[in-house]
């Protein structure tokens, strides 16, 4: 594809040389004279300058006093990743169920799904059109994933949820005969584990993207298009409701409630039963409070060692006032 | 079964329509004409009101003024796990080992065991009767697995402990050459990873139940009835006694011991050769400490704000004071 | 091999009977008359006494007054792990590909490589010489592993990064099509995974090490020698140079540097964009900081209830004071 024909096809203009070939997209670091790039924030209008990159996608403010041939537009990150998709599309997963993969009775596998080599699907599961279950995947019995899912290598989704009832000094399983449901458009990272109900449905909704070793435990009711990042954790029962954000390695116990739109930063501990506002609200540390509260306690925290110091002021000077008293 | 029949294989009685057939059990919310539910705390209590279940599983001294078909008993959570397990029980794996699992040398398994698809056992194993992996399970050499364990998928026994000797400005592998011994009646996991001992033995006693994605490293010894929760881990050579019960992303350094019963909270970390008491005490935060500590010190950094202005008038007040003596 | 020959091949001397044959090596305490155990500190000292090992690898200031058949060097534990490999060496990975594992188009695997069961390698990878791929891995499309590599059970090498665009109120995948670059003697454990990067590569330098559960985000850049312990997450584009040393359950955010030598204790979490100093620093806690200041706001927060009633003795004296004056 040309210069020209990106343009056109972002339906926006160029600068410079609209016959110039490109015929892949890299970092600025590594672009040549063929590779697009871009250009989305300071550090990397910085690195512009430095590129060799044949093209540059950029901000309309992009100051091209270097001459550059551009690409203008509003979002650049945006605008590259459909780039990519036409001039380097990542590979297509092979359309059907890979012979080494095992497939449980009772299934409704979309014919242009791909079951990657060594998964293993349990008895009746759905898996919707154009769904990819990359290698070694494993679905238990009585799952449904929606259409254009990926689902990533490891993955594990329907284990028993982790419930037990204790009685006469041991722990027997509270049995998991519950289902899990996923929507569509869902993506699920490397080794990432959601777990079957107790009773009823875990279910993930339309559009969610879950990062690598997430763990979702029984009951869970995720709503739509809600990002966690990798290692994040929920018991049993959370909800979570539709464009929540959580980062990584967050911590949630039972019965959690995430209101729409929340924000949860990294590595935040959240106790059973507690309700997070959304709308945008961000919520950081453990127990996880809005981020003003969090930042208020960090900087009382470091002004101890002056604070204290001031009260060792105040006693001395105390002392002096009480010796001048009793004189 | 009938509702008669349930009270009486519970050793209990019931109040309303004995001849009711129950079909399954179901979550309140979700029941309906023929299901049973459990109500075993106030939250259910509410919603057991609205709830279309045909039978409540209920406490002793439920309100029944309702005229609900009821079946009294003492803790209704573990009659309604045996109540699945005669109306809806989850579906037995196969006895045998799958096809397509891969089986070492010199191993023993149980003829009842069920191994699963694309299962990967080393030599020298042994697996006890009634003994269940699930898909993709992989066992290294050397590992003891005893009687009615239940191994979730992608979960990994026997890797190689993570030890090292630094030397010429390289790490090399101390070589990890013991091995991994579980007892009976053990829960693992999905995508949960159990290392080989360095020498000896990594040991996890009768009746453990681990969550996914924990990490037990080299020579740890777990013992009888432990719980821990998801994405907890342990590093090396940690003891844990028997009945201790772990929240979830808990860390523990080397060679920590927590003593028989003792409780540690979510998201708690141990520093390495830390010895944690028993009995019932509980722990909480980094580092861990018992949780009436932990609640002071939380207690103490949120008065911060109002220490310091506390501090801020004693300043005015003393200034006042030695203005005043000066004059 | 006797204790005579041992000492040989260490290059050092023995004490004691030189012709006892060592057959294997155990811990202290479970070791026997023909086996070896070694002693690196002060618990192990104690241990040693009681320890029915026939012979022990003692430093070289050991106070054998006790008569023990022992062999002096400098580092036991190092020397140990010489001898493990001499007397009992771990199995040795069978070379070539198991039958059950599936190739991808255009790979270059080494012919000496061992490829496990139910491995799955995607098209254009390379694995190097000596390396060993254990059961259930799985590596996607344009991944490049060195020479001697070990990679445990359950790790997945070049999933999707976790990249995506928001637009029209749903998230898209910012495509992930860059590669894996694995350099040489590089040790991967259980059920981690590295994600391919999404233009460019992930890389990871000779001689690292990494434990269980590790994350490594799209486009990191690992340097050489960096060890990083269980479950640890790295968000995408972080950077680590060579020999840096990091702990278990460690969250980065994106694009993080830690140089050359750092140590980051267990648990830390370090924000996004940090720059972390090297050469032997260390840091500790959340946000990271290093070791001296972590302990102190430890300190400080511990001394709070006694700063508390340092200020509330202040508040009375100066009552008293006012009072006085008002007189």
């Amino acid at each position: 594809m040309t210069v020209r024909e990106i343009a056109e096809r972002l339906g926006t203009t160029f600068e410079g040389d609209g016959e110039r070939q490109v015929s892949g997209v890299a970092t600025l670091e590594a672009a040549g004279a063929s590779h697009l790039a871009f250009v989305n924030n300071r550090r990397a209008l910085r690195e512009a300058h430095a590129s060799a990159a044949g093209c540059l996608l950029v901000c309309v403010d992009f100051d091209n006093s270097g001459g550059r041939t551009i690409v203008r537009i509003k979002d650049p990150r945006a605008a590259c990743a459909a780039v990519i998709n036409w001039v380097q599309p990542p590979p297509a997963a092979a359309a059907g169920i890979h012979p080494s993969a095992v497939i449980g009775a009772n299934c409704r596998i979309a014919e242009d799904a791909s079951i990657g080599p060594h998964c293993s699907i349990g008895d009746n599961v759905a898996i919707g059109a154009g769904s990819v279950l990359h290698a070694n995947v494993t679905v238990y019995h009585d799952v449904k994933i929606g259409a254009r899912a990926v689902i990533h290598s490891g993955a594990v989704i329907g284990a028993d949820g982790f419930g037990m009832v204790f009685q006469n000094g041991r722990y027997d399983k509270f049995p998991q005969v519950g289902r899990v449901s996923i929507g569509d458009d869902v993506e699920i990272g490397a080794n990432t584990t959601i777990d079957r109900a107790a009773l009823g449905v875990t279910s993930i909704g339309d559009g969610c993207k879950f990062d690598n070793m997430v763990h979702i435990g029984h009951n869970c009711r995720i709503g739509k298009h809600v990002v966690i990042a990798a290692q994040t954790g929920l018991a049993g029962g959370t909800v979570i409701e539709d464009y929540a954000v959580i980062g990584g390695q967050v911590g949630m116990g039972d019965n959690v409630t995430i209101k729409s739109g929340a924000i949860v930063g990294s590595g935040a501990g959240i106790l059973s039963n507690k309700v997070l506002k959304g709308g945008g609200e961000v919520y950081w540390g453990t127990p996880a409070r809005p981020l003003k509260e969090y930042l208020e306690a960090l900087a009382s925290v470091a002004r101890l060692p002056q604070l204290k110091k001031e009260v060792e002021a105040l006693v001395r000077r105390l002392a002096e006032l009480e010796k001048a008293q009793g004189e």
